[in-house]
């Protein structure tokens, strides 16, 4: 398969790797940034381009892995292309794609990326869509030399999914960012607490989280609860989230 | 050291295991419900009681492993012992003990327990406090045999520790719990969302978490922002939520 790769972040930069890992033909990177294209394809033994209009038109899958708002002025100067166009967005509409282009799909991988952590693929949940059963296939059959865990999702699954993500992955990782804030007002190491991270994720692993939920909050130790809100009382911000998260916390649990 | 254990929770489990695994002497547990009292003396080779008026008076050290707002009475009722009494508690001070009992300190693991998943106590980190030297050093030795994760550290640090552990630990959770819930009311399994917690708790084992943030919040991606409060406009809870967890990302990250 000859694939032109449109984008050249966190997401673009995995998926590059992987792809070409398990042995496909990364033909063109494609970024506005011609040094971040040169940087990817390098690492790809691809043909670096910052402008579309320079784009192979014979490849045949296009996988744009740029911001949201940026993936429809990519499409718009596809239209020539007679191969598979998707995205990898969580949240952006196949529509986006198919009002302009014929083979469209979505090819979305569950996970969160850096540019320089590299990921198993295998593991990562790929949520593929399209209008038609041979585009399907083909994205199918390509899902599954990347990933074990292949979902056929429609685009109201995936935003849902994409939502739960935000809360599951963004939200947590910020919630250890205000952890290191309290901790470095104390003069505090982020460090003492990472055991505490490994292990409250570890947790989930084999049980639901429903089920394992510990603290001041679920089991209705009140009199912490109003401590940590008084050590909190200069700091509307996380007086509030502290508040917010505890009281969700009773309500779950029927407190 | 013959050690008494007062408690038989997730904390009083996995502490009674940890110190048995390293060749300490259990010589009793106590809870008020008998039946749990026998379950965790007979893992440790220790004499149940129910009943703290026969709590062997010769034990070097009572661990205190009780509800919060319990502690102060089981103190009250070991004013006849000689033996140091520590507590177990983040939040809890240690006046609590010392204004009762001559002997007092505090043995904090900083860490999610259960009962049935057992933790490598090694890499735990233990918080003693004591106001005297010789308590201390008496309890750094232990601590040591146990973890090598071991700090001092006074009760306003610890305090704090316990605040930031609420953020990081139990906040985290409930938030894979909201996520959970999110999916399954579209009919999606929470297998699907496991791989992007245990990603973004691995990327903090060697970043801070303020340099690994990603999401919609953080790369001001507003569609998605508003597209997901209009997914959520029909849960006011999970709308506060979402709201004000990004702007709490917006803020710290100079949105």
């Amino acid at each position: 398969m000859k694939i032109v790769l449109i984008g050249s972040g966190n997401v673009a930069t995995q998926m590059g790797l992987a792809l070409y890992a398990i042995g496909e033909e990364i033909t063109q990177v494609f970024s506005r940034d011609i040094t971040n294209a040169i940087i990817l394809a390098q690492k790809l033994n691809a043909i670096p381009i910052s402008n579309l209009q320079n784009v192979n038109a014979e490849a045949d899958l296009y996988i744009i892995a740029v911001k949201d708002d940026a993936i429809e002025n990519v499409v718009l100067q596809l239209k020539d292309v007679t191969g598979l166009v998707v995205h990898t967005a969580g949240s952006v509409d196949i529509a986006v794609i198919s009002k302009h282009i014929k083979n469209s799909g979505i090819f979305y991988p569950l996970q969160t990326f850096s540019k320089t952590k590299d990921v198993n693929f295998e593991n990562i949940p790929l949520c593929i869509e399209a209008d038609d059963e041979n585009q399907l296939s083909v994205l199918k059959k390509l899902a599954k030399k990347l990933s074990n865990k292949v979902y056929v999702l429609n685009g109201e699954k995936r935003k849902v999914l994409h939502l739960a993500a935000v809360f599951a992955g963004n939200f947590t990782n910020h919630l250890y960012t205000l952890a290191n804030q309290i901790l470095s007002n104390e003069g505090l190491d982020f460090d003492i607490i990472r055991p505490l991270i490994a292990e409250t994720a570890q947790k989930i692993e084999h049980n639901l989280p429903e089920n394992v939920q510990t603290g001041p909050a679920f089991r209705k130790d009140d009199l912490t609860l109003i401590n940590h809100l008084n050590a909190l009382e200069n700091n509307p911000e996380l007086f509030n989230i502290y508040q917010i998260l505890s009281n969700s916390i009773k309500l779950v649990h029927k407190y």
